[in-house]
Order: C-alpha cells, then structure tokens, then sequence
C-alpha cells in the first residue's frame, strides 16, 4: 500500500476542527474559496502520492554526496523538486506580488505535511525556502525583494538558514561569524557555519543563504548580530547567476537518517553579502523566519507519523502471524489487540498533533489577516507546543511503526526504521524540544499566563457544552483542563529554574489536553458515531490521562535536579 | 570519558537490595564468596573497559560481511572474542563439571550487562552460546553433553538458536523445516532460517546451532516440533570440527544498528543433525533456552542504556553553551534543569530496570539451588517484566541521550545514535515486548494471580517498614502497589482478549512499581541520605506516577480496540 496523503482528515480538521473558516471570511484570504481549497489538498495529494513518496526510498539508500566541492542530490530528488517548484508549491503562501500564491499557511503548512510524509529530506528543501520567504517579506529592501523574491517563490532558486556555529548551537548569541562593510555598500563575510541544511544541491539555479554575521562594532550578544543574504552565485545586472561567490561547502554531516538533506558545514571566506533590514537587527529577521519554521517542523514529525502509520498498517493487513483471536478477522497480525492498541494509538496521536499544528497556523493566518495582538499571542503561544508535540508524535509512532513489524521492522528493506531514523532529528533541528519547553514557561508566559487561561477557557467551555452526548469524554476533558490549570497557577508562581526544571512535562501535558480536546471537537462534529469519535474516545482514555504524571514531574521543581551531585551523576 | 562498568552499583544492588546474599547461602553457591564476587565484577569490569569497549564504534562502522559464503566480522571482534573466551566468561554460569565456572546465573546476567553496555553487538555472541549450554544441560544426551558443552564452555564453539522461519515468526508453530531420520542415528534437517544472530563468523572455531524441525509424523503446531544440534563443522572423531555439514549463509540482514552482529539467513539442505531430547519434544528445550535468553535481551537493554548514559553524561560534562544558570556550576550544558532533568532520568530508570533484572537473576538462582516452585514461580513472572522493562528503557535512554547531545546527537560521529540504532532490536527479537505482555497477563497469572500478589505484599511490607523514615516516598510506593493491585485483580477477571488488550500497559506499570521499591531499597540501605535516596525520590516523584495513567489504559478493554473497523483505519 503506497503513501496516500490523508486528504479527508485535512479536510475534516479544516471545515470543522481547527476553525479555519475564519480565515477564509477575512478579507485577505476571501479568494480562498471550497473549492479552491479542496484543489489545493488534492493536487497536493497527488502530487506527494505519485512523484514524491518514491523518492523516499533512495534518498536514504543513495543520500546526498559531496564530489569535488559540490553536492550530488539523491537520484530523483531533481525531478521530484521540479515537480514542487512547478506546482507552485514553494510559494504557496508567498506574496502575489513576487510571484506567490498568497493563499493561507494553513494551506502551505497542509502541503508540508503531505511531503513530509511522502519523503521528508526532499520536502524540507522548500520548508526551508518558504521560511526565507517570509523573512524577506518582512524585513528586506525593496531592491531585494524585487530580485529575490520571485525566483525564490517560483523554486528558480531555494533558500537557507546560517545560524549554527561550532562553538555557538543552540546559544545564538556566540556567533562568531564576521561581516566587514565594502566600499559599495555589500559586506564581505567570513565564517563557518553547520548544520546548514540543503546548504548546497543540484535541484535549482541558486542556493541563498541568509546567514547571521557581527559587523565590527557589534556588540557581544545576540543585540550585535546583522543578518546577510550571501547567494551561491552572485546575480548579474539582469538577475542571473553569475561569478561564483567566495564561499565553499566543507563537507557532509554523516547523519543517522535523512540522509536525502544534505547537511552542511559551509564556510564562507571573505563572502559577498547584502545586509537585510538594519544593521544589529539580524536576530529579528531571524525569528520571523524561524517561528514559523519551527511549527513547519513540528508538522514535519507530523506527516512523517502519517507515512509511518500508513506503512505500518500495509504491514499488519498482510503479515499473516498464527490464528486470528477475533471471529471474522483479517486472518492477519490487524487482529492482535495488542498491534491494534498501537496502529489506533499510531493514528489518533497523529491525528491530535496535526489538529494542533494546524490550529496554529490558522492562528497565523489570523494574526496576518488582521493583525490582532490577541491571534499573534496565539499562535506563539501555540507553536512551542506543536513543534514538540509534533515532533515527538513523529518519533513515537514511527518507533511505534518499527515495533508493529516486529523482526522486519529492523530490517531497512521494509522501510519501517528509515522512518524512525529520517524524524529523530526533528526533536532537535529548530530548537530542541526542551528549548521549545523554556520558551514555553518562559517568554510565552511572560503575559502572566493570560493566554494559557484562554485556551483553557475554551477547552472547558467546549467540554461544557457537550456534555449531554459525550458524558464521560467530556468530563474526562474537562477535568483534565482544570488540572492543567493549576499546574499552570503553580508554575506562573515559581523563579524560571523551577519552571524549567518541569518545562518539558508540562509541555508535554498541554499537548495531550490540547490533543484531546480536538478529538472531542471531531466526535461533536460527527454528531457522536462514527471512525472520529471512536478515535476521540481511544485518545481520552488511553492518552489524555499520561497529562497527570506529567504535571506531576512539572511541578516537581528544580531542587531534586540539583540535589544529586555532578560527582554522584559519574559515580 | 570512556565506558566503565559500573561495578559500585552491581555490589550495591547485590548487597542490599536484589537478596543476592540467599544465593550465596545456599550450597550450591557455597564457594561464592564476597570475595569472589568483588573479583568477578572487578575482573569483568577490566575486561569491558578496556578490551571491549573499544570495539563498539568499529562494529557499526565496519558491519560483519559476508564473502564467499562465509562471515568476516569487524575489525578487532576476533580478539574482543578471545578475551571473553579466554576470561572463561562464556563459562561462567555453566556447570564445572563439563569446564563451567559454576557461578550464580545472577553474576552472568551482571557480566552480560557490562559487555552489552561496552558492545551490545559482540556481546551478544556469548549470551547465545550461555543459552545454548543451559539448554543441553537439561536436554541433551551425555554423549551430547560430553562432546559440547567442554567447548562451548571455553568458548571455542559458539551456539546459535535457530527458531525462526519466514513464514513463522512469533508462530514457531508454524515451523516448516523437516527432519528426517538416517540409518546411523543422525538426521537429514532441510528448510531455511531467519534472523540468525551470529550465524556465521571467523572468531571461533564451530558453529552449533540448535534448529527447531518438524519430523514426518511430527503433528502441526508446537507439539510435533524437535531440536537437533546441527554444527557447522561435523565433529571428528576426536571431537575436532572435521568436515563441513550442508548448510550455508544465504545471506546478511542490513539492519538498522547492531552491524557487528552478523544477522543471518541460514539454509539447511539435508544438513546432519543429532537431536537434543525427544522427538516431538522440541519446544520443551527451546523454551528452557528462550527463558533466560528472555531475561538476558533485557540485561542488554539495561548495559546499553548504561552506556548511553555515560556517554550523553560526558558529553553534558565537556559542552559548553551559553551562560550557565547556577552558581558555581560547572560551566557547561549539565548545570541546565532539563539536560539535568534528562540525565538523571536515565540513570534512575536504568537502575530501577537494572534491579529488576538482578531481582529475576537472582530467583533463577535460587530456584536452581533449592528446586522450590516458589523461586521458580517468581523468575518466570518477573521475565517478561525483566526483558520488556530493560529494553525499553535501553530504547528510551539512549533516546534521551541523542537529545541531550543536541545536534552532536544525529551525526553518527558521536556515537550517540549507535546506542539508540543497536539497542532498537531488543523489544523485538527474543519475542517482542507485546509478546512478553501477553505471556505475564496469561500464562504467569495461571496461579490466580498468586505471584502477583505476593510481589504487591512484599512491596507493600517494605513500605510500611520505612514510612517512619520515608514518608512521602514510602506512601507513593505504597499507593502505587494498592492501584496495581486493583488492577490486577481487574484483569484476573476478564476473558484474555480484555487482559491482551491492556497487557503492554500493565506490564509498564508493573515494572515502574517494582522500580519504585528497588530505589525505595537503596536509600533505605543508605540510611536515607545520599545520592541513591536522592536518586530514589526523583523516580518515585517524577517517574513512578506513571504507572496510573498506564494502569488506565491497562483496564480500557479490548472493545475500544475493535470498534474503529480496519476499513476506518485506513481511510
């Protein structure tokens, strides 16, 4: 059974979850129509079933390699990014006037998920592109939007991110890359840079690294850091690629998966670079591109736990194991209780993630749409949590994926491990989940929790309001929501290192509250019968409960953390 | 910071909290002395360190091959080998009489830990053939006896067990290859076998597996199943390897880790046989050599999460990041609460699981040395939860130690992803967890739940006896062992589907329990101050109240399971 994206759930989530009418009654998306949107997820579909999903195969047998300074891309990869770049995929959400389609992240953020599922090292080269986008949009010149923007949109040329540094991960603030004013109002930069995804390839035209620089008079910190567009290529006077810049991919990361995305330590050695925005504003620029990347990868892990879903179901339809325990089975492993708890724990964790995710980027839809603070605290408030909690959904299930298998899930022939390898590193790349977890507790509570209490406000308002149909699923939601609550009281209360020290689990309970409360919005909007609430009730009782131990281990403070001493940490 | 076997924490555990002292009292053991003891954990822990240890990033890197029909191994592998061999470390547990070194089991499953943690894929040759002498110790022949075990004791034979088949897997009813009696006594065995682990190598001199085989009037399923002893090398006739028997490597599994491991598949075309017990009573010996294989994958899970800890621990040690958030910490990423939160989490998970599986040792043990059903009883339910437990906390804290190395943790340069990629098997092979799930909630509750109860009342006892000192602590383990105790009793009265269908669950929740006592154990055995209690409270706080939402999920039935059609579930 091939990949096959899961439009009707879209849909669903869409029309009836996630409130992603709203979006469409704004003015901004008005041409955003249903059948504009239906269009939209089926030719996406199609696309990522057809062209994409075969390409996952090889990119994790025959992965990017370096040859003579430059980056051969996996076979295939080329004609799968054309087939992208073409669609108009790389600039769905783009600004018409630079050649993007101007629909909805939402939309974009949909399609992203079907080709991570599909093949998630080929679909992260126009995540990527998309992030750049969106940067420039908001903070380059008009000069270089014109040049930029349309060749990035129409996937001419693909974007990256230069962030990391050696000695600088996840501390951005440590860059010690350099830019020195030119004459001509260009900066030469010099530095190395890893982890730069897609940093070089043969699928497009260009390779535009947008890369985080200290000018001279920079001060130490992330308040000195200027951001800079160093292309590959140098554009001529009419726009073309022209002389190659000085700049040079070192080598390849030899990674645990993924091994389709080529890695990239890249040093750029006296670079031609163009400013974007001011000068020691770069870390700005750098967060308009990275929030919404970081919610593009949280839907990563989401659709690769689709694809590991689906290809782990295929399996248990045909993996004949032993009599059937049931009367009227399939006569294959789908018949065990215990590969069924998995496949349905497999399928609804997915589902819960990617109706966060996507409720997140409706958030973002709404914040663009009409610029309303509360819909922008919305979905910062919201992103944390779907980066994580789709990231960590992707590698449960895909680990989940593994173990339906059994023996053959070890084996590489299958499949099923390329899954669990390729989403590891999501967890990681964008700020690890623990990063995302202090940026929860911390800055997004900064507004003394007023946000949280909305969204539980909902949640229990929700709850209230269906529980004549859904009694015991509603309570379950309800009470869940006030537990939460509290833990969320606790923790406004307490200095930053104890909040830290339950940033995670606390993460981690929002998410399966959150999830919940989405399936229960799918079993109301179904009327109560049917798949979806079936789904809604395996969530509620065999997952939403996992939130109580966790908000035990949230509120259980820092001081047990520090209690146990290094020395007794290596005895 | 290299591996080091962590021998304060064997003795300490065999001290003071797994009753290893019975072991040694009885005669049997007699000769077991402390300091035989001490010298055994010292001796092993040299050889782990400094001999195998560094062998690990060479068996990934440069994988077992396979070349005119034989296997080569790693490089260094065969002198790895020589010092287990050597070392008389396959011998430990083996009786003296046929060149064993006696010892207790419980100082083999430790010896087991330390090499799986050093290099799970070498390790993992000895265990087999450990497997193999206890099988032909209680099934074999004399003659059979006579002409093996001595070599296989010394490690210059290995042993293999050769239960699976393509069609067969978790169905060893199913087995298709046939014996068939020659005139001389010996047997023609003909089929193809899967998943061979060590099926073939260069680093001793025979290869002897035990294959399971269906004779002509063998009757379908378990019952008409027989074991034969089909070495690679026929023995001559002064027992040295003579020519060689018909079988061959057909091929090697690429596998997602574990490359050291030569994974093979093996054909027996009218290959000589001799057969180990009765005809059609083959299970009978596969069994007792499954057992404590059983117990012993999960002694691997609990060594390679050793491994990973110390490792993630070294690299939290030397990494710098940013500014710390503590006072006088030590500068580098370990003084942040959620990497602390992390590591300490490993360890205190790695301990629980590691006690667990001492605890099964040591009943295994005692059974041997008195015969009493009781101590045979309690090994054979503590198994599944010794090997489901280990493992996945194999899997989970070498998880936890990719994350803690960040981006470091997805090049394979680090090693980190190797602990994650190698230990994946262990939840599978040997009968995956669910497998395990279903015998605990089945077979090892046939007494009524006899032993379960009796394992709720000593930890209940214990709890009762320090609550003066614990109270908090003392309650929770108390509370825990009430829940599960309910629970238990719940499941002892539903039909099997309902148990199956909350087995994994339950099965989780049993082992965070008994976790939770073991540590309760240590810090009472420490007087209640000092790095165990410490290590103690964080389990029992922040781990241990996992076991109410699994307990939930354990009592959710198997109707929820079969409501979402398999037509829903792919659609």
């Amino acid at each position: 059974m091939p990949f096959a994206a899961p439009v009707r759930d879209f849909r669903f989530l869409l029309d009836h979850v996630v409130g992603f009418k709203a979006v469409t009654e704004t003015e901004r998306f008005a041409d955003t129509d249903d059948d504009t949107v239906g269009a939209i997820l089926s030719e996406a579909a199609k696309m990522a079933d057809e062209v994409i999903a075969p390409l996952q195969r090889n990119g994790d047998l025959n992965g990017a390699v370096l040859e003579n300074g430059v980056v051969r891309t996996s076979p295939g990869f080329k004609d799968g990014y054309d087939a992208i770049a073409n669609g108009g995929w790389v600039g769905i959400s783009g600004n018409p006037e630079y050649g993007g389609m101007g629909l909805p992240f939402t939309l974009a953020a949909s399609v992203n998920d079907m080709l991570s599922g599909a093949c998630l090292a080929l679909g992260l080269n126009p995540l990527l592109t998309q992030g750049q986008i969106e940067a420039l949009e908001a903070h380059a010149s008009d000069a270089m939007k014109d040049l930029y923007l349309p060749k990035l949109n129409s996937g001419e040329w693909t974007g990256t991110m230069n962030l990391t540094e050696p000695q600088a991960g996840s501390d951005v603030g440590a860059v010690a890359t350099k830019a020195v004013a030119n004459d001509d109002g260009t900066y030469a930069i010099t530095g190395q840079k890893i982890y730069i995804s897609w940093g070089d390839h043969d699928v497009a035209g260009n390779v535009c690294h947008l890369v985080l620089a200290r000018l001279p008079d920079g001060k130490p910190g992330t308040k000195g850091i200027s951001l800079f567009m160093v292309p590959k290529f140098i554009p001529d006077d009419d726009g073309n690629p022209g002389k190659a810049n000085d700049l040079r991919v070192v080598s390849l990361e030899h990674k645990m998966g993924l091994h389709g995305s080529p890695t990239c330590v890249m040093s750029y050695e006296g670079a031609t670079g163009w400013i974007v925005g001011e000068e020691h504003a770069g870390m700005a620029a750098m967060f308009t591109m990275m929030n919404n990347a970081r919610l593009l990868v949280g839907i990563q892990g989401v659709g690769v736990a689709e694809g590991a879903y689906q290809h782990a179901l295929a399996y248990a339809l045909e993996r004949k194991q032993g009599r059937s325990p049931i009367e009227n089975g399939q006569g294959t492993i789908v018949d065990f209780a215990d590969v069924r708890r998995m496949l349905i724990q497999m399928k609804a964790e997915t589902y819960a993630a990617r109706a966060i995710a996507l409720a997140c980027s409706v958030a973002i839809d709404m914040s663009h749409a009409t610029g309303e603070d509360e819909w922008e605290a919305r979905a910062a408030f919201l992103t944390p949590i779907a980066k994580s909690y789709g990231t960590d959904t992707g590698i449960k299930v895909s680990e989940l994926g593994v173990q339906v298998h059994g023996g053959m899930g070890y084996v590489e022939e299958t499949g099923a491990a390329q899954y669990s390898r390729d989403v590891r590193v999501t967890s990681i790349y964008e700020g690890t989940n623990g990063i995302q977890a202090m940026d929860l507790v911390a800055r997004k509570m900064m507004d003394g929790g007023d946000m949280a209490f909305r969204l539980l406000d909902e949640i229990e308002t929700d709850a209230e309001a269906c529980r004549g149909t859904f009694g015991d699923m509603a309570d379950a939601v309800f009470g869940a929501a006030e537990t939460l609550r509290e833990a969320t009281e606790w923790l406004l209360e307490q200095e930053l290192q104890d909040r830290f020290a339950g940033a995670v689990p606390y993460q981690a309970a929002f998410a399966r509250v959150l999830g919940a409360h989405f399936h229960l919005r799918s079993a109301v909007a179904e009327g109560g019968e049917g798949p979806r609430t079936e789904l809604a009730r395996f969530y509620i009782e065999r997952v939403l409960p996992e939130h109580d131990s966790l908000l035990k281990a949230a509120q259980a403070g820092a001081e047990g953390l520090y209690g146990l001493s290094v020395e007794a940490l290596a005895s």
